[in-house]
């Protein structure tokens, strides 16, 4: 747990008990979980987008950028196995933005909803009076795909880590048009022995020091073993690419040696399943170059507020 | 339906169609109702402050921001008589912010969390590159509380407009310290009889345009029925500060005449009910004057998206 935003979110945590009977998973995992009465439950992430931050205009269109806000959320529901059921979007338009801004936006948006039956139901917008950057925000309902959610916290010394897809280099192009996990989540969960699940989007390095953190365990990566994509290949360094860059939005999972295997040898998607390491007892992560030596492995992912003091 | 904001809201309404079975209230109310599997049904609302629109760092403090913040989401849960169940936060940091600032918003949003008993479940935490202005969204969901939510689109001919509470002024602090009139809104509409509901956040002209737009009725107001607040009363022309200035955060509501009646003569609440006037045939909004002078009513409220172009 070493990026300024998880020592917040820590302190967010820890600021207000929770009932774990009404809220099974609160503050820190992907999404959190409320049960309401009669057995039912609903999950719900918040996801921001900035201007200058998140996306950037000269690189990016609007349409790209509705497409990307709504795929993020998307991603959380499949990082905990669960299915997509409602969006509510609030825009924040600079000065300048008419509706023919806000259509474009709009038709990003949609196509993202339609594509993952998650219907946009609601929303507002408003305008700065002085600003003039965009700003989204996407919050996303979903429900339990027929098993319970899975959360960051369950790995366990033994487990195999595996992910979904090539990782790295997402910049070129992979973070506004990637596809989320949604439909092989739910068929990895559907196995029964997934013992931690997450979605990859502050980089792989970062990302597993958070189950490892939540789960108090350690785990040793094989640098070989790592699934690098095209577009990470075109980097300096490439394995640094892969495990560094942010917004993969490919699945982190990890589960028994033998469920692995039996999961490996079935899996029958476009998207491939990779395992690329162990966990194991302590709480470091290490990569295994390979003639075999173990270095230390650091989170260096993207921290969103790596500008902030310790809390 | 006067206001840009009203006619984005409608092109987004109409842009798809959503499922009444599923969706039985969606874009255009103040929540979204969302119907799960086994007869239950969630709500969600959300909206987004803006730094320089909604507040002023000058003359609010953070912690003032984050009750605020909260508070008006829970207004719209009042607003159509359901139960606040959890939020989720977002915020988006100025370059210049750290955990001190962090915490004095965390605790104006956990006053509000605590007293309407919403928990803040999960949130997002981001950081500005460039721009220097806070941005807070809150998404929360509500449950219905012993009938069917109340909306805007059910008002009738003949019916009562009643509103809680005294209105106007707000800008001179109740819009910072506001009490979402949620126990109200649940006892108003136990009695079974309440046509139409919303909550004023916008200033009663443009708010009671809504419900006279979506119900397709008219509506006559008797200006010296009118519950002008002592804030109002302050100002050069107290009545116009009453129908038109925003953040109100009271009930507004129709219901038949008899049951109006009764609901008056039963109350006993520390927050007054006041029968403002009536629902008419049309689509128009008239007020009458002491001397019974009918003059036109237009909505004057705050028109979030005013420099937009027509949709």
């Amino acid at each position: 747990m070493n990026s300024a935003e998880d020592r917040i979110t820590e302190w967010f945590a820890a600021a207000r008990h929770l009932d774990p009977a009404r809220f099974p998973v609160a503050i820190g995992d992907d999404m959190a979980q409320i049960n309401l009465d009669g057995g039912k439950s609903v999950l719900i992430t918040t996801d921001m987008l900035l201007e200058g931050t998140h996306f950037d205009l000269k690189t990016a269109s609007l349409e790209q950028v509705g497409y990307k806000s709504m795929a993020a959320s998307i991603s959380d529901c499949a990082a905990m196995a669960t299915r997509p059921l409602a969006a509510v979007v609030s825009v924040g338009l600079p000065a300048g933005y008419a509706s023919r801004e806000l259509k474009q936006l709009h038709k990003g948006i949609v196509s993202a909803a339609d594509k993952y039956d998650c219907p946009l139901v609601g929303g507002d917008i408003t305008s700065w009076q002085k600003e003039t950057a965009l700003v989204i925000n996407v919050a996303m309902l979903s429900t339990p795909a027929g098993c319970e959610p899975l959360k960051r916290s369950g790995a366990k010394v033994g487990d195999c880590i595996c992910v979904t897809g090539t990782l790295g280099g997402s910049g070129f192009g992979k973070h506004l048009d990637f596809e989320p996990r949604v439909e092989e989540a739910i068929r990895i969960a559907a196995t029964g022995k997934v013992n931690s699940m997450m979605d990859i989007s502050d980089g792989l390095s970062t990302d597993l020091a958070r189950i490892c953190h939540q789960s108090k365990v350690g785990a040793v990566l094989n640098a070989e073993a790592i699934p690098v994509s095209e577009a990470a290949m075109r980097t300096s360094d490439p394995l640094a690419s892969a495990l560094n860059d942010g917004e993969d939005f490919e699945l982190l999972f990890t589960l028994p040696e033998k469920e692995c295997e039996k999961l490996l040898s079935q899996w029958r998607g476009t998207v491939p399943i990779t395992c690329i390491g162990k966990i194991v007892k302590g709480e470091q992560m290490k990569l295994r170059a390979p003639d075999g030596q173990l270095t230390p492995l650091k989170p260096a992912g993207y921290d969103h507020l790596a500008d902030k003091e310790t809390l």
